[in-house]
């Protein structure tokens, strides 16, 4: 009696709520951008009189040409990397890259307006300027609501996750203001800003939700073959493209070029330790596909705040190495661990791959500065780097670790924190979430195929038999 | 013994007709390239001497650098993009990623040829003159044929799909030319010089090549799970680089900055309201994979005239908006209306997701071309926008309104009508086309591996277990 | 009895080896890149004072903004593109996707050493001095061996790959040296040092390690449906971005114009024509998606050398037209006669996309090199095309003629000496080499997912009827 009232049809019947949800925020989309937001002077049709103006040589100095192609590098690791990353369950690949697709969708136009207001607003119109640089942040800000959708993958509705994703990217644009702008803290790549705040903020609402009976979805919860390989894919582009997301919004010439050199390393040295730890820790010797999946990213989480400073390719190669090492043993011993004593349900493992090599990111980054010298950046190198201009011209680096560590304290507490009040909100009966036993399966959200009308094999067979007879 | 006649295998032998094709038209292919066509100046080894000549500053000014980025996404698009989003289709996926390779490759280089007589004849030589720009527009004009390719897929022959290809993208030059340079009207990414003309060109020859017996192949006319993953990854690559495709060719700086933006807004408020439509006409609000993979990029589609225009933020948000809206009603009911009623079998949809959103994008385009002030673009702006120079130079945006709308009944009536005239020729009985029951199949075409001598899960699962006591 | 000894469990068992090989190499390359590998002057902080002292106007100017696109493409050609290529068996795509993986990562490392000491070596301070060049580079090493991956796919062992790479690295790096600066033959594309180098090596490597019970493992050396479409992934983007490839590390300005422009037009024609042989060799004409997958690729490597080189728009159709034909030829008549009289097992064919393509490579870019003219080229064009620079100042067409074909003989000699040599090293009993009825098969070596844990269809179909009612 009682499971059938929790498992009623209903419960999962989304069909009044998200509609209305997208159309209604859709539209204030709308309204508020018809207000706020305008094209900047690099993306406005005034931008050749300006550029004359200003007496710049040639349209190539249009930042666009700086950071475009980085930037479609980013947007590929958010669409694709992070939602075929997801599609390894057997029978949840849609709502893996649908959702991810939905609420990235969704995220990066809340974020153009939420990080406009903090940073793009220009004073002498009250309006929101944006271009290429914002387009970059959007994604990036919507990167920490996918992290946090990894932990929670399979429990939630699409509502839920709407709501999750609204909260997370107004929590991150302040977050961020907060580690950017008054702390003053670097975070080229987000260890802390996008990786350490989306873990916990995930991590923190998975723990509110926690299902006590979710063993019930266990023949679900694992992959197939094809699913594997198809995780693969998200792998594969978030790795390779690692080197333009950590360099997408950094300073232009060396600053670009060295993030991107020191992200490229770190993530190769994170390979060879997967694998060693992985293949150490299985009986045989035999590799585990989640931990290549997703531990091989661990390095370049960790070399995100790092990654423009002179860490030098030693360095790099020295965080990938350690997190490669410590992201596996994560997926070993931790997860099963939280799961069992923590009540933390983390379906994608973001605690191995986003919540600790982010906080050594942040611990990395924080070193890095507080140990740099004018004898290895140059006068005008430390400079720039570390932006000491304007308030901060007298700062020097020790006092900068100082601040590194600040911004990492601030991240986690955001998330965790944020993370606790959003949860509180999606406990709430009327998001249209899965029963326990209807976890990790699409069938309750998605029209499937009917795959029971493919032709069996054996009739196959029996076909390409006749075939040749013919 | 009629249905043996009409079915007999050699219907669906074209080891004679496709080698011959083949090879005929790529040796007239090399024939006319070596008459014809010449490296342009700035990828010729003179270019350093011109440089010096034209006291260009530096080699990033060669056009490559601007543009190259941009092409290598499009090309994508080409052939992962529209390859991949074929797929869907249970035993069709060899089919639609394989023919859509081959009529691409064939289709870019009659478009170099085509287009450059059209666009890039030196006539102190009588040469093409060809560079990175004429790669873009070469890879735009075969996207023309491949979403024709979509109202055929699965009912035609490779041979059918190379002489649609000749045929479409001859029209689609002159088309092209029609549009651009004796109308001068603007067209940036497309809307009704590609994909309203592509879309008519393909409904029509889908309504010539009517086939009222279709039903017999209904149980391969649907997906399985994973081929609707498969089909996801070509839905990611059209939208994610969909800003490259409508700025590809746009002016350099501001120009390419501003139609990129656009295209990115517009892509993401159209996912939202897919996702709104498709689970309110769903019973239990589910989602449709149909609706997902396709509705998705008609914001891209829509807002491909007026991406480079000032169409503002906003402005690409409610194009987004309104197509997510349309196109998902057009899955519901217009397809299945023309089907029944009109006699035109769209396997893809095109209707809902190019000729529609087309129609759209080149009504928007005539609008915000009436609409454009001086106040609004600046004076050198505006000019530098809708190339008031030369021969237009007296043109007013009021009038280039006039100009668009006429180029969009020539985009119309070039599809209708090259449509109908190819969909004749390709009734001949001589094409190699399948039966009605043997559409949506690879088999006739393709050899295909032996599924069922894969191990069946249950000796699967023996053999584990064997290996575990062992 | 004798059975169970080779076939006993321990044999594939890299438990220990694995992970000693991955970590001591690993820390390996961290002590060696601590005192070797720095920053080069555009990704070093300096770079700002560089700049000023240079009088570079801008940042533009930086290398990274001329080769990080093109970087990116080759990227995702070794780890995706190579990757997804080799999916193509049935129940080895974990192993094609993830040891491509691994040995890339490692072999990145290590090519920035060994290419580094021999290039990019700083007399000054006895460092190498690293930026992106440095990284397209590697990633070139790189694909040298995982071409020879592919002639011994499914066939060796984690630990046995990683022993090839060193040494193919190694190899390449001296070979590199010889054929660039002894020899001062131009590369652009890597024909000769990559392709040749790369395909006989491996294909040496495999007759070492020749198998003559491999039937044994008939099963599974074909592919499965959905396994051929991953691999179709592959394909394409090795097809899409070869362009990059070539192009990547050619001249500023017109060479990498000039290089990307020739290798679209080669891979267009190498489908046309890899199509009509495919469909004239098979019954019925149907097409086999092995010759898709591989031969359509062959362009592109032959066109490697020339690509920078004024080989005319026509000259590059020519060239795939050939390789079309000649490749899938190859595959046709080839393999079988090299698998049954040659005793060598070529899994992937790699002879007939790498080898000969290469080989052919190597010939036109020595015709095309021989019959360089001043009136063609211009008189700087042609001094900067073929670097008749420095030490080669007096050196004339005819002679850099055969300089290429010595190069070309080189790059022979060294795949086929090195991979005699490294084949003798793998055939030591010490490798966890898998018996030979247990390759292509990823069991051995990964932890699999139980398949039969999936829900049968016709479980489905209940459990799907079973909620209608409910």
């Amino acid at each position: 009696m009682i499971w059938e009232l929790c498992d009623r049809p209903k419960n999962t019947n989304v069909r009044i709520s998200l509609p209305a949800v997208c159309i209604v925020w859709q539209t204030a989309m709308i309204i508020l951008f018809g207000v706020f937001i305008r094209y900047n002077e690099e993306s406005d049709t005034h931008w050749i009189e300006q550029r004359k103006a200003k007496n710049i040589s040639s349209d190539v100095e249009n930042d666009f040409y700086y950071r475009y192609p980085s930037f479609q590098d980013v947007h590929v690791m958010i669409f694709v990397g992070f939602g075929f990353l997801m599609t390894f369950l057997k029978r949840y690949s849609f709502g893996a890259v649908g959702y991810n697709f939905l609420i990235a969708s969704f995220g990066l136009q809340w974020a153009l307006l939420m990080q406009g207001w903090f940073h793009s607003l220009d004073y002498s119109d009250g309006k929101i300027k944006i271009g290429i640089e914002n387009m970059i942040n959007a994604d990036f800000c919507v990167a920490g609501c996918l992290i946090a959708y990894g932990a929670v993958l399979g429990k939630v509705s699409a509502v839920q996750l709407l709501v999750m994703t609204l909260f997370g990217i107004t929590l991150f644009a302040v977050e961020e203001y907060i580690i950017l702008d008054l702390i003053h803290a670097r975070d080229a790549g987000g260890s802390m800003v996008i990786h350490t705040f989306g873990a916990y903020y995930g991590l923190s609402i998975s723990w509110m939700l926690y299902r006590p009976n979710l063993n019930q979805s266990d023949r679900l919860q694992g992959s197939v073959y094809h699913s594997d390989v198809f995780a693969m894919i998200g792998t594969l582009f978030l790795w390779m493209f690692w080197p333009s997301f950590n360099s997408a919004v950094t300073d232009h010439g060396d600053g670009q070029h060295r993030a991107a050199l020191n992200t490229y390393l770190a993530l190769a040295s994170t390979v060879l330790t997967t694998v060693a730890i992985s293949s150490l820790f299985q009986k045989h010797g035999k590799l585990d596909m989640v931990h290549i999946q997703n531990s091989t990213l661990a390095g370049g989480v960790a070399v995100g705040t790092a990654a423009e400073f002179m860490l030098m390719p030693y360095g790099s190669l020295i965080v990938g190495f350690c997190c490669g090492i410590i992201s596996t043993l994560g997926y070993v011993y931790l997860t099963p661990f939280m799961e069992k004593h923590l009540k933390i349900q983390d379906t994608c493992g973001i605690h191995n791959l986003h919540a600790m090599p982010g906080v050594i990111g942040g611990i990395v980054g924080a070193i890095t500065a507080a140990t740099a010298t004018e004898s290895v950046y140059g006068v005008e190198g430390l400079r720039n780097t570390f932006d000491f201009d304007g308030d901060f011209k007298d700062t020097v680096p020790t006092r900068q670790g100082g601040l590194q560590a600040a911004a990492l304290c601030v991240a986690i507490c955001f998330g965790v924190g944020g993370g606790i009040l959003v949860g509180c909100i999606l406990r709430l009966p009327i998001w249209g979430d899965p029963a326990d036993d209807n976890c990790f399966d699409d069938e309750p959200y998605w029209e499937l195929p009917d795959e029971e009308e493919a032709i069996p094999p054996i009739l196959q067979y029996n076909n390409h038999m006749r075939n040749k007879d013919m």
